[in-house]
C-alpha cells in the first residue's frame, strides 16, 4: 500500500460498518464504502474481494493467530486448554474493537446470506484448530473434539461479549467464563 | 398421499442418491429424479422444494425428534446428558441408513453450497436443542454450551459413522464413544 493511504484498510472497514447499519447491507455500495472512507473503487477491491469479505476480513486472520498459538502452546499442555489458548490468542485482535464486533454481528444477524458465511467460517475455524492439534500429535477423535468444543466455548463466548452488556469487557474473561461452565457440565 | 404411490418420498431420496453420485448433484435435474423413482415431476415437487432440499428432508425431522426427546427426558437428567439423548433420539432415524448416509456425506462434501447448507442445518439444530433446554429451565449460558456441545458430538460420531469402516454399526454407540472423549478431554 502506498503512504497516501495510512490505514486505508481500517477505514473503509469502519466505513462499511457504518453504512451497513444506517443503510442496509444490500443497500451499500462497494462504492459507497470507498466514497465513505475516502479511497477509489479500485482501492477497495485492492483490498476485499465483494462488499461480503469486507465482514469477514477478521476472521482468517483470527483463523492463522489462533493456528499458530496452538502450534507454539507447551508440549504438555493438554488439548482443550491448548484450543482454548488458540481462541483467546485469535480473539485478542479483537481487543478494544467490542462495539465494531456488536455491529458487525447485528448486521450478519440480519442478513441469512452472511449467517451462512459466518457458519461456514467458523467450521473453517474448527477444521484449521483440529489440524492443528493433529500437527502437535493430538489423536483423532480428540482432536475434532477439542477442536468443536473450543470453538463452541468462542462462539457462546463472543455471543454474550457482542449482546450482552454485564459481560465481562475482556474476550478473554469471557472465553474463561464459558469454559468453566463448560467443564462444569461434563 | 394416495395410495398408489407407496413410498414414493423414499424412492424419490433413494434415486438422488444414486442420480448424484453417479453422474454429478449439478447435472442431475428434478425431472430425472422424478423418472428414475417413476413419480412424475409434480409429484416431486410436492414433496420438495427444490433438489438440494431432498438431501435435507431428514435434518428437520431429526432435530424435531431431538428436540420432542429432549421435552421427554428425565426432569433430573443433567444438561449434557439430556442434549446427548436428543441427539441419540435424533440419529435413530438413520438406523438401517448407514451407506445411503455415508453416500449423501459424500455428495455434500464434494459440492460447496451443500457444504453451507449442512453447516446452517446443524446451526439451526444447535438452537432447537439449546432452546429445547431452555424450556426445561436450563439458563445461559449453561444451555447453548451443552447444545453445542452435544452437536459436535454428534457431528464427530457422524463423521466416524460414514468415513471409518471400523466404527460400530450402530450410530448409537458412536455418540456414546464421542461423548466419553469429550468428558475424558475437559
Amino acid at each position: 500500500m502506498g503512504r497516501w493511504e495510512p490505514d486505508a484498510r481500517g477505514r473503509m472497514m469502519r466505513a462499511a460498518i457504518e453504512l451497513f447499519t444506517e443503510r442496509g447491507y444490500e443497500q451499500t455500495t462497494a462504492g459507497d464504502i470507498a466514497g465513505a472512507a475516502g479511497v477509489t473503487e479500485r482501492t477497495f477491491f485492492r483490498h476485499f474481494r465483494d462488499k461480503r469479505e469486507i465482514l469477514f476480513d477478521s476472521s482468517d486472520t483470527m483463523g492463522r493467530n489462533a493456528c499458530e498459538a496452538i502450534l507454539a502452546a507447551p508440549d504438555d499442555l493438554a488439548p482443550l486448554d491448548t484450543a482454548l489458548a488458540g481462541m483467546v490468542a485469535g480473539g485478542a485482535l479483537l481487543t478494544g474493537r467490542r462495539d465494531y464486533s456488536r455491529q458487525r454481528a447485528e448486521i450478519i444477524a440480519a442478513n441469512p446470506a452472511l449467517r451462512e458465511r459466518e457458519l461456514l467460517k467458523l467450521a473453517r475455524l474448527t477444521e484449521g484448530v483440529a489440524e492443528a492439534l493433529r500437527a502437535r500429535g493430538v489423536p483423532e477423535p480428540t482432536a475434532s473434539l477439542a477442536a468443536h468444543t473450543a470453538v463452541s466455548v468462542f462462539h457462546v463466548a463472543f455471543g454474550r461479549w457482542v449482546g450482552d452488556a454485564d459481560a465481562p469487557d475482556d474476550l478473554a474473561d469471557c472465553i474463561a467464563e464459558a469454559a468453566a461452565v463448560l467443564r462444569a457440565l461434563t
